[in-house]
């Protein structure tokens, strides 16, 4: 019996966004190294609580265990991470520039510029990713790290995971001596969108839908003083595999297809959700003896459920789809759906026709192949097809090469953050080169979500001209005692100076 | 006689958008060293025809020749400098992820990192730089150098001056053998707006008022698919004066008060609007003097003259004000005013009561001091007023020091992007640690228009997963032709890998 968890009211959503402003004051203020450990002691919670909170997780998503465990486990990573990133300081990006009586224009100041924390965080948690994207997942743990404070929305598909993954991550944080309100809790839409107006926050941050997060975003711009808000809103992951690709590796390509659209149901960000080949005739016997051999699988949610039955549907009765692989979906007591994978393939012009029944995403385990003719030109489709997605994948093979390819991959990156080759989008390495976020509708502020570059999000430049040894924050003073990188603008150089 | 400027057309500017989408393809494609090329060409452009833009420009907006030659070597100078950092590589920030088949959680595959530029760009001109945040200025230097293509929309209040500085600048870029379309010029505010609305353009740049650039962020977040609008929109740039600066260098800092407030006529966007000082007594005798030297100077243009003549009428007649200079200002035949500074001091009380008409900005030669006491709370009276600036002023003496002090430059920096110790707001360096930019409304998002971080605005992150080396831009290659710095993430690294 799941024991009720109450919505916060817009007045508590107010109070809380008061005392995540006075946290900032003091956790803003520690040096990088102390809350790198606070993130280290919250990473070590979760690893402490795991069965707990996966037991949790599997009631309330439906994922599981394995899936669960190994989500768990890279959140903690992640945190561990962010403490790594900050420790070093490099992301700081401290620039020093020499005072310089003989400047280009005239005389030049000491100049010492550091990247500072916006403030508090509103930090909106995903359905899919009860651990990762969620209470202590990338976006809070780039943001506790970077200084700023954190105030998540938590989830509607996993509130009691929420309540009691912020109670770990709370008892953590105190009992290592962390300032009280560093990280706090609401439950509710009301209070999300109270938040997003609160003039106490600075920061909005979102994984989603395009509908509830162009809401939040159209919230963010229209304050009387606007926040940047870092959405991600959908995206459907195109693959190009080309003909050459098929014939050195068609069976694996089928064989890692299918479990790549099938893992988590399907209900990942980086789902492969249109895929562009020649034809599917060489692919569709192993598609579908793969299919049939994954289990059912239950999606997140009532809502999810129902989102997906409608986009199966559509997709299923669209002019000129033929069922490679047409998949199971039944309702339990509660609503949700459990499936098994749908895969379909259609003609170019027929896809071209069908408009947005065959080109929105549609979140869970459906993928659509495209069968694009000999003499496809990929790059111009995906110019054609696509505004902005995560990522894009591209089945090269050894025959492959020359201008035509270059141009794919030319448009590949013009249109998306990440560009794969001969592997699958739904794997993201939590690293410095990784970029999880694309230009519209992928993200709002096309900026990245995962990796260590995702700290940028939550930082600004402060400048301090001519200012005494002792008034510089340590990171900037030149006898700097934390050894952090410092990159210095020496007297001499040809850069110039004016009035503004 | 000036030659007539017809006002662009909503298609035109369509037209113009389309045809800068055209040669984004090929300028975001050029090497950076190729781009750095063409940057000087137009500096080196800019100083051929020094004279008759300097003439231009004096006429058409009333500045001094002697600031618009300064202003105009500034410009010169900022290519240079952008195509210098360009040319260096390091604002890639280049990230390799070397595979590793015994990560933390699993394998990982190598991962390459790049900053490309987001696309064609509108850049909304400044009526107070007609060079240095015009045609080819600061945002406009930043997003070439970046690989964006530029349309610029020319200010109202010196269009001949933009006309003819995008003949030069076009000019130089042909000759060079650049690709067309990739500086181009609108007039009037309908193409403007037409500007930010259309889908070609990907984000927006404006140094201007915070009526208008609220207008355009508000249209550039509306947009089907909303865009990164950075504007400057206003900042008073409190100074904060302590008995002890007053002790050891009160003449000093009057001269220097006064030369900072009256510099360009007051048409700064750094100008010190108003000064926290115990008492305005020991400074207003050398202050008053030092008024009384300064020369009458032409407003640069009628509105801006009409807009800065309602102010100082307001001022003036609020309760409680005390004239210490009280100032001139008379209109010319074409309504333009001719101004000396107006300074006047107000007790703390009678400052609060007044609201925004002593705390608005004043734009023109008009300053404000608060008379604050002996025992006045500066961090507290910063944090009361002031919500984002660009810059905050601290003037100090050796006496100064301790807790209190420490707490004010902690609040200057939470309300500001640069922090000044006794030296004055009104001149920007435009070097690597250089920060102009602040919180709203001092900038739409918290970024520098000024110095080599600007260049931040127009990028955004790619990565590359498991790509064959020709595949790979030139920079992320192993053979590193250009010897870009690469930071190199090697094999064994605890980082975490896992599903999105």
């Amino acid at each position: 019996m799941p024991e009720q968890i109450t919505k916060s009211t817009a007045v508590e959503a107010a109070e809380i966004a008061a005392r995540s402003g006075g946290a900032f004051t003091q956790w803003s203020r520690l040096s990088s190294q102390e809350r790198a450990l606070f993130l280290v002691a919250i990473a070590d919670a979760l690893d402490a609580n795991r069965d707990e909170l996966v037991s949790i997780a599997a009631e309330e998503t439906g994922l599981s265990e394995a899936r669960l465990t190994g989500e768990l486990n890279r959140t903690a990573v992640q945190l561990r991470l962010f403490a790594t990133t900050i420790a070093d300081g490099s992301y700081l990006d401290i620039r020093l520039d020499e005072a310089d009586p003989e400047f280009a224009l005239g005389q030049r100041p000491d100049i010492r510029r550091i990247l500072v924390p916006r403030g508090p965080v509103v930090n909106f948690s995903a359905s899919n990713f009860p651990f990762a994207f969620s209470v202590v997942g990338g976006d809070t743990a780039a943001a506790l790290a970077a200084g700023c404070t954190v105030v998540v929305k938590a989830h509607s598909g996993h509130p009691r995971l929420s309540v009691r993954t912020h109670a770990v991550a709370s008892e953590a944080l105190t009992n290592a001596g962390a300032p009280a309100g560093v990280l706090q809790l609401v439950i509710g839409q009301e209070a999300g969108v109270a938040l997003i107006r609160d003039e106490h926050i600075k920061v909005g941050s979102f994984t989603g839908s395009l509908y509830a997060g162009r809401l939040l975003a159209d919230e963010a711009a229209a304050r009387r003083d606007p926040i940047p808000f870092y959405g991600e809103l959908g995206s459907v992951n195109p693959v190009v595999i080309t003909p050459a690709a098929i014939a050195e590796r068609g069976a694996g390509i089928a064989a890692e297809y299918v479990a790549s659209v099938s893992g988590s149901a399907g209900q990942l960000c980086t789902k492969p959700g249109i895929v562009f080949a020649s034809s599917a005739a060489a692919l569709e016997g192993d598609i579908s003896a793969h299919v049939g051999q994954v289990g059912e699988h239950r999606l997140l949610n009532k809502n999810i459920s129902d989102g997906f039955d409608k986009r199966r549907e559509e997709v299923l009765a669209a002019d000129g789809v033929r069922v490679i692989a047409e998949g199971s979906l039944r309702r339990d007591e509660d609503g949700n759906a459990w499936v098994t994978p749908t895969i379909v393939a259609v003609g170019i012009d027929a896809f071209r026709r069908a408009g947005d029944a065959l080109r929105e995403e549609a979140f869970g385990p459906l993928s659509v192949i495209v069968e694009s003719g000999d003499d496809a030109d990929y790059a111009a489709l995906l110019d054609e097809f696509f505004e902005g997605n995560l990522t894009t994948t591209l089945h090269v093979g050894a025959a492959d090469s020359g201008q035509h390819l270059d141009e794919l991959v030319r448009r590949a990156a013009l249109t998306s953050g990440r560009v794969i080759f001969n592997q699958w989008p739904t794997g993201v390495a939590v690293t410095p080169a990784m970029q999880h976020g694309g230009p519209w509708p992928a993200t709002t502020i096309d900026s990245t979500s995962v990796g260590t570059a995702a700290i940028q999000r939550f930082l600004r430049g402060v400048a301090y001209q001519n200012a005494p040894q002792d008034m510089l924050p340590a990171e900037l003073r030149d006898q700097n005692p934390e050894a952090v990188p410092q990159h210095e603008d020496p007297a001499g150089s040809s850069w110039s100076w004016g009035k503004v």
